[in-house]
This record gives C-alpha cells, structure tokens and sequence, in this order.
C-alpha cells in the first residue's frame, strides 16, 4: 500500500507513530511560517502541519505550492494537537509532515467539492467523477451499498436463490416500450432488455428453485420524468407455495431488517389497506398515512341545496384540516389558485371555516344554512377551529384533484417528516383497467397476474369489477414495490389473455414458453419487485432518485459525461445489416 | 404457506407429527394394496405411503392417478418407516397420508427429470425449466449463489464498495465487438452495452471511492466458441494507493476465501510466475501447474549434429514423461498424430526412451549418438525408464505445439484431477502485442494498463519488449481473471493512446472524459476482474460454463427457450428510425 492509514484513523493513541497517508487536498492555510494542509479521503480528513525551522525547507516550498485536489502522499509524525478540534474524528492529532511526495496535481475544479457546492446541476453532471467526491454524494451511494448488502443477507438467510436472469431477452409488445438490440449473427433480428424478469422468475418456479431473488437492471424506454431512469434497479423475488399472506409477512420483514440495518429504525406497523379503501380515503393507491386528513365523502348532506356545482357531481368529497379555521383570505385563494392549476385542474374549491364560537363561514353561505354546514362538520370530525376543504366531480377527478390537495396540505402543515416512515400494503388491486385510447381493458399488474378465483366468471359480465391478488408495499406516499400471486395454470393464463385482447397466435408467439412451462407442472407461486433506486432515496430522505444512482442519465436520457448515445461507425451498421433513417 | 414443511427436513423426531408438504412427483410405486410415492421439492424428497384400509379409498384412487411432476399438496401422519433407507436424509420416515390434493397436473416430460437423464442437449435447453428441475443442475446453480455471497461478503468486509455502473454506455471500436442499443428519444444514435465496467471503475477511483466491487454482466458480440456466452458475469474490482502486491495478497485473499466458503478446500501457495517464464517452461500464458513436465530447451545439444529439422529450427523443446519409457509403438505413434492434427500443427514428434539399462533409444537415432542422447537427458533430468519428447520450429510454434502436447500428455497420465486446485499468478504480461492483420500493435490487455515506468522509452524504440503492470491468475490452465495497475496521467495515457494508433481526436472522441478526469487528481490505481462464469465452473469441477448459467444462449447466441433473438414489429424500427437492410 501507497499508505499506513487512511485519512479517517488516526486518534491520539496514534501520538508519536510515524505514518503515511495519501489523499486529495481539501483545503490549505498558508500563514507564511506555517502552512496547513487538510489531507482528504474516503474515510475522513486528517490535517497535516509544515513549520518554517521545523519542516524541511524544500518540503516547505512544496506544500506551498499545493493547490485544491492535488493527490498527496505525506509521511510524518502523529501529534497532538494544541486546538484540538471536537468536530472531526481525527480533530485531535496533526501529522508533522517530513517527506511530501505529489502523486498527481489538479486543474482548479469546475466547481467546488464540498457538501456545500457552488456547482449547478448541469456542470456536476458532466463532470460527475468529481460531484461523487463529495461527502454528500458519497454518502448516499455509500447507503447504497449497504443496503445492497443487506438485502442480500436477509434473502439468502431466509433461502432465497440468486439467480441471475439473462440481459439478451425476447421483445414483447404489452407492457411499456422495450430497448432493443440487433442481432450481427441473427441479421433482422432483435433481443430487448428486460422491463422485468418477470416471465424467468415464473420459470423458476416452474422448475422448483422455490425462493428466488436478484437485485437487477431493468430498462423501459419511456419518456422519462424527473424521476425515471432508462435503466433501473429492481429487488426481484418470486416464493412458491405460498398465499399472498406470506408474501407480505417476508416483505415486511425484509424491509424491517433494511430500516433497522441501513438507518438503525425500528419502523411500526405495516398497517394492510384495500385498494377501493385506499382510492376512497385517499384517493390515490399510494397514500401518504404519516398524516390524517382523510377523505369525508359529502353527497348525502351536500347535494340538493341548489347549489348546481355540488348537485351535478358524482361526488363532493371533504378534507378536514385541523387548526387552519383561522386561515385568511390571502391563505385560502392560494389554496384554491393552487387546485386550479392546470396540474390539478380543478374548477374550484369550497371552504368551511368552524369557528370558535361553534358557528360556521363558508364560501357557500348562499346555498348553505348553518345547520347544513354543521352536518359537513359533524360528518368529517371537524371541531372549533378547524377548517373544511370540500371539492365535487365526477368520482375519479374529485379523488384525484383532493389527493392532490390533501398531499399540497400535508407540505403547508409540514406534516411530512421524510424521517418519519409509515408503511403501508395496499392490497385486492383491480385486474384489469380500462385504456380509453385503445378503447380495451389492459392488465393493471401484468398479464400473469391471478385474479381472485371466485371472480373468474365475471371477467365475462364485469371485468372492471375483478379484483386481483395483487399488493403494493407504499412508504409516505411513495410506491416502493408491488407484487402478486400469479396464475400458474394453462388454461387461466389463456383466458387472461383473451380478456386482454391477445389472439391465440399472439399469445403463443410472445408466451408460448410459459404457456407450455404450466403444463409440465407448475406450482402456485406468486412475487414482488421492489424499486431498489427509489427504495434508497426514501431512505435517504431525498425525493430524487437520480443522486443515489452513481451515473445517472438526464431527462433526455443522455449520459452527458460519457456523451451517449452517439451515433456509430457505418461499418457498425453494415455489419448488423440495418440502415439509420433520416428523420423528416 | 402451504405446507408445514420442506421435503427435506423430516427426521424420527418427528415421528407422529400431522404435516403438510408440497412438491413434485418423483416416482410412483403401486403395487395395488399399497402405493408409493417420492415427493420432491428443492430441499429433498420425502416418501409418501397410501395404504387400501388405512388410507380413505377416495384418497388411495386418487393416487392411483398420479404421474410424474404432477405438483401435490398432502397431509398426514409422519411415521417412522420399517424399511428405512440410509441414502436419504429423510429415509428413516415416510407420511402416510390423509389427504392429497393435486396442485396441478403434468403432461409426461420430454426427458427424465433426475441426474441420470435421457435428454440431449437440444431439447434439455428447449425445456431448460425442466432441466433446472434435475438435481445435479440445481446443485451447480446453488453453488454459484454461495459463490456470488461469498464473494460480496469477502470484498465489503475488506472495505471494498459496491457500485451499479451503467449498462447503456458508449461505443468503442476498440476491442472485441459492442452490441448496441438504438436510441429513440435521439435517433440515429446507439448506446452500447458494456464489454466491462473499465473506464467506469477508474473514474470512480478518480472520485475518491478507494476501492470498488461489483459483479455484473458484460456483453461482447463475438462469433461464440463452446465456452463463450453473449452475456457472461464478472468479478469487478478496482482500488486505489496500492501496488500490484497488495492487489495479488487482496485477491489471493478472495479466492482463499471462496475455496474455503463453497467448497471446504484449503488450497496451497499461489505461485508467482513472470509471463517470460511461464511462455519459456510451460509455452502458455496459462500454465496448469498440477503437473511438472515442464518445457527443456535443447537448442546447444541437439543442433549442429546434422539433423536439418532440429538445425534449422529456432527451438528445439522437450518434456520429459516420467515412467514413460516402455511405451509401445502403438502410444508413440498415436502421440505423432496427435501433435500432427491441424489444430497442433505440428510436422512431427521425436522420442527417446531412456532405458532400464542406462540406454537410450530415439526414432533419431542415425543423427544422434548415446553421449548426445545422454546429454539430452542430463538436461531434462531424464532417468531410466522415462521418456522423452521432443519438438523443433519457431519459438512461438514449438511452444504452442509443446504446451499442446504436455496437456494431452497430462490428460494420458491422469496427471488433472479437477477437484486439486493449483493457483497462479502469472504476472508482467507485455504491454502490447503485434497484430498480423492489421501491422499495428494492440493493447495485450486494455489501453489503460500501465507500462512498467522504466521502459517508456522503449515503446519508441521496441514497443514489444515493454513489460506491463499486467497480471493474470490461473488456476489449473485456466485463466480465471487477469488485472493491471492503471495509467493515472493524462500524459502516459496520451502517449499509450499513439501507440496504438489513435489519432489525438479519436482518442478525445472516445475516451475524452477519461482523460480529463486524470487531469483533477486521479490517484495511482489499479484492479482485476474475474470471469464468474467460468470460476463457478472451475469449482465445480466441470470445463462448461453453459452448465454454470440458469439460461444460457446456444453457440449461435440464440436463446431456444424463449427463441430469441426474434423480429421485432415494424412500427418499432419506425419510431427508432431504422430499416433493416435485405441480406444479399
């Protein structure tokens, strides 16, 4: 080794120890007769000490000359301190520097590499080797890695088999857009990059692995938001011979283990919520439960008052914000700017205020007796003080614009500790939903999917209504994975497909393996993904998923320090026999 | 669950227990009044007995039923068996069952499901779920798990972090073959998919992470050879502020680790071994040291005699096979058409048999006398009752063909047990070799290794005598990861870019990034990588790497299961701009 410690080791002990340590510069303090040098590395910052009479002169003149992330390897002695510093593990010692030795200099950083960073998003990109450098940064991948690890333990522990699935697969067209790659050997031929190893895994346990596992890459080619990446990474697991009951109690506990393991959290219950709950008390499948405000549906008190708005709509649903009964004027018309938004799109919003005097001043008092108002209020809990928000439409848009309105409530409230880790299974998801541009049902998980077994015969009369054993794990209001138990015979998978819209000859060419694997003795199995990058920003407390990934692409799905895509040789193009055409 | 128990788990102890278990039939024997049944799952088999007047009649009918993989599910009683059988684990006890119901049903599998299988490999591979199903396949996959927790347990206790580096990467022409992925969202341009992690580790180390792991596919589109796979699976590894000894202790330390953790094994000293004298005693870069036999240079004894085959070659090289001596002329003769065969090319093979009598007998006998025989033998340490081989040519073709005959001499002997693991290290590779067909050199290993300091001058004025920073570890003759201390200066780097021909704005357009990253502080650094397929093969005793991968691609890349790769529809190659080009 080019040292004998790192920079993050050395302690008073250490006193009198003649040592060698290499790193980068991270600052230097030149006060004529005394220079000093904080030496940094992976493990921490040590400081080193050049003195005029003390240090060797030629030494002296070098360190002088140091600048910002030059790569150093010192030798010296331990010492301590005269200040000592309290802040720093190693703020006890110095280290009185006798040989200086330059393994590397550094051009001034295009930006500076501290927590505290002067370095926009774009330059810390392009130059990401250096944002990795700093502690932040760092930190988050090093969160990364343990968790890695630590999921790992606990699925091999309780017998899962990692097994590694193949990149090269088959393209199918349900499902979002896959990334393809031609084939030189098997001209006018393409595999895809998997969205999922859904179809192995399910192979797996056809072939009897019983408890599977894999943290893999998965790619979708979709136009990416902000927090969507091209290629991700997924915890894949698939069980044998289970009900979905122990599906969930492995899950928790492996999400447990990760929060004790990563974060040293115990988290609380896992609270179980059924999806048609979830849509009527949240609406939304992921809700938030750090915070209340549930959902108070109001159509029996408020409708036929003559207010045409309420009186039109499928629903008028409430929310109840506690202590806001005080909110002004300016306060509330941001509230209903903000439900106006294109975003949310909601035509507008009605408050009630319950004041302390027990009497009530809504935004509907034309339409609306006190006695009216009282019931809104006795129907949503609300006490003196309190403050009603009350939205109406068709049943989906009211949930979904109040979801966005209770969720915008939650921030203003500062209700959402990111620290603060409520779990929560949203379980009995619908089969199938209904995609209006095709004018068809698609399936809500995936066509493997089992729906409840006493609901197969309405597939024919109600498909909309079939529920599915199919789960998600949602933590503060985030999707962290999601799962089901699948359908393992023939002739359920066929009829899935049929509902789906697939012909006999379609399903065979994309399926026809698994098709044929369920007649060779397929046992009842079911599994879960979890989003592994998003799993690890929440634990970090970051919405972005994009600074836990070591090299992430932009939003243009650019890799804007490598500068990929980028086109290829012509000779490239020949030899996999495919012509680019110029776009119009 | 459904089941209380594994297949594997039951012992007397247990005797009287009510349990469930599930799994799949392995056989059945009836012999009417009783019925037999093995249930297999993952973790064993257990028997099963249905009795006429113990068992219900409806369930003893219904096992009459049963077929081969048909899944079940049982209840019953566990009891101790009269006839117990000591191969099992589970063969003191059986269940007589109470209740039996069929999961699912299975057509008869198109081979036998057990070690001992009827199936070719076409159609093991077409149904290679059912091939997993059989033991000894599980087995090695199993191993490979161990292997894969092993590993990553050895290299995070040793400090190392394991990063995801990106899989839609940039394509180089440097090297083998990239597959490419086409972009979309940027048409007319590719990402490629990675032949390794190489530039990513470095730049990792550029940002301070010390020491990285990961192990994770790489893709290489080359013409397959048998152990060749599209995708295969590596051992990534890069560390910072070290020399290549403290790479070679890291990594001897890993593969100590893992003989010790998969399979019990203590293996010996590695051997360290220069290229020079691993190409002069072995003619191989990759010797098999479980044997001696090491290579002889004859050249000043044997030349000069008259004999113009041995005169007019550069070398002339002999092995010394001990206890040889009787061999008849029958083996002699099948050893010349051995080393005769195109793929050892060689003109012929010279013997000398050194008799009990202190004689010597040679099929050159008219050019040699007994004193220049004995001198020969002197030489390769020769005794009575061993023979010589010997072989003339060019340096590189009489080591070529000699190396040949040693292994085929090794496998007559029985001298390559597969479970004695002989480790090497075979270390200062040369940093560039010549190539034929396109009159330039190339980089022996990558064109980010280091050449040994000392000799920069010489790639002006001998390029291919320049020593590399460059290693490899070999175990049993087979090349199982191979490393370099890197180029960390943009200078070197540079220079090294010009001798392999790049022009200064290829190597910017290519590796631009990489080289100016090392312009902010890049530390001395360096690394190694391990096939992980062919290392999981290596333990388990077996020369295929197929057998190692839960779903490998055939020699034509194509995946038969799932055929791929296949056509893709129309409106794809539209939206990513491509048309494929009429093969002539």
């Amino acid at each position: 080794m080019l040292r004998t410690h790192t920079c993050g080791e050395l302690r008073s002990a250490n006193a009198g120890n003649q040592v060698t340590l290499c790193g980068w510069v991270q600052k230097v303090r030149d006060k004529g007769g005394m220079v000093w040098v904080d030496l940094r590395d992976r493990y921490g910052v040590t400081q080193l000490i050049f003195e005029e009479g003390v240090t060797d002169s030629a030494v002296l003149t070098k360190a002088k000359t140091l600048g910002r992330e030059f790569v150093l390897q010192v030798t010296g002695e331990v010492v301590e301190r005269y200040a000592k510093n309290d802040n720093m593990p190693t703020g006890n010692i110095e280290i009185k520097v006798a040989a200086l030795e330059i393994l590397n200099a550094s051009k001034v950083p295009p930006f500076i590499i501290d927590n505290d960073t002067d370095g926009g998003e774009e330059v810390r990109m392009k130059y990401r080797y250096l944002d990795l450098r700093r502690n932040e940064v760092r930190d988050k991948l090093m969160l990364r890695h343990k968790m890695l690890q630590a999921t790992r333990k606990y699925l091999s522990d309780s017998d899962f088999m990692e097994v590694e699935t193949p990149v090269l697969i088959k393209s199918t067209p349900e499902g979002a857009r896959d990334f393809v790659v031609p084939s030189r050997v098997n001209k006018g031929e393409f595999y895809a990059l998997p969205q999922s190893p859904q179809t192995f895994k399910q192979l797996l346990m056809v072939s009897g692995f019983d408890r599977y596992f894999q943290i893999v890459k998965c790619f979708r080619d979709e136009d990416l938001r902000a927090d969507r990446q091209p290629e991700f990474t997924q915890i894949d697991c698939e069980m044998s011979f289970v009900t979905q009951e122990d599906i969930l109690n492995t899950f928790e506990g492996l999400t447990r283990f990760l929060f004790k393991e990563a974060l040293g959290v115990e988290v609380g219950e896992f609270v179980h919520m059924q999806y048609d709950d979830a849509m009527r008390l949240y609406g939304s499948d992921k809700p938030d439960v750090r915070f209340g405000m549930q959902f108070v549906e109001l159509n029996d008190v408020a409708q036929n008052k003559g207010f045409s708005v309420f009186d039109d709509a499928e629903l008028v649903v409430g929310i109840c914000a506690e202590g806001c009964g005080e909110w002004t004027r300016k306060q509330l018309d941001a509230l209903t700017d903000y439900v106006k938004r294109p975003q949310v799109g909601a035509k507008g919003l009605v408050h009630v205020k319950c004041n302390e005097d027990g009497t009530f001043k809504s935004s509907v008092d034309k339409f609306f007796s006190q006695e009216d108002l009282k019931l809104w209020a006795d129907k949503a809990g609300a006490k003196s003080g309190d403050l009603l928000l009350v939205m109406s439409g068709t049943v989906n848009a009211a949930r979904k614009q109040m979801n966005d309105l209770r969720l915008h409530m939650g921030d203003l409230l500062e209700l959402k500790d990111p620290m603060n880790f409520k779990p929560l299974w949203v379980l009995d998801f619908p089969l199938l939903e209904w995609d209006e541009d095709s004018k068809r049902y698609h399936a809500m998980h995936h066509p493997f999917t089992s729906p409840k077994l006493d609901q197969i015969p309405m597939l024919d009369t109600d498909p909309g209504a079939v529920k599915a054993n199919a789960y998600d794990l949602v933590i503060n209001g985030v999707e962290i994975g999601g799962g089901s138990i699948r359908i393992h015979d023939k002739q359920t998978q066929a009829l899935m497909f049929k509902h789906l819209g697939f012909s006999d000859a379609e399903a065979k060419a994309q399926f026809g393996f698994l098709m044929e694997a369920f007649e060779y003795g397929a046992p009842p199995h079911g599994g879960i993904a979890f989003g592994f990058d998003r799993l690890c920003s929440m634990f970090g407390g970051s919405d972005s998923i994009r600074d836990f990934i070591a090299f992430p692409k932009n939003t243009s799905a650019r890799d804007v320090m490598i500068e990929s895509p980028s086109p290829i040789a012509q000779e490239q193009l020949e030899e996999l026999g495919l012509k680019v055409v110029p776009s119009l």
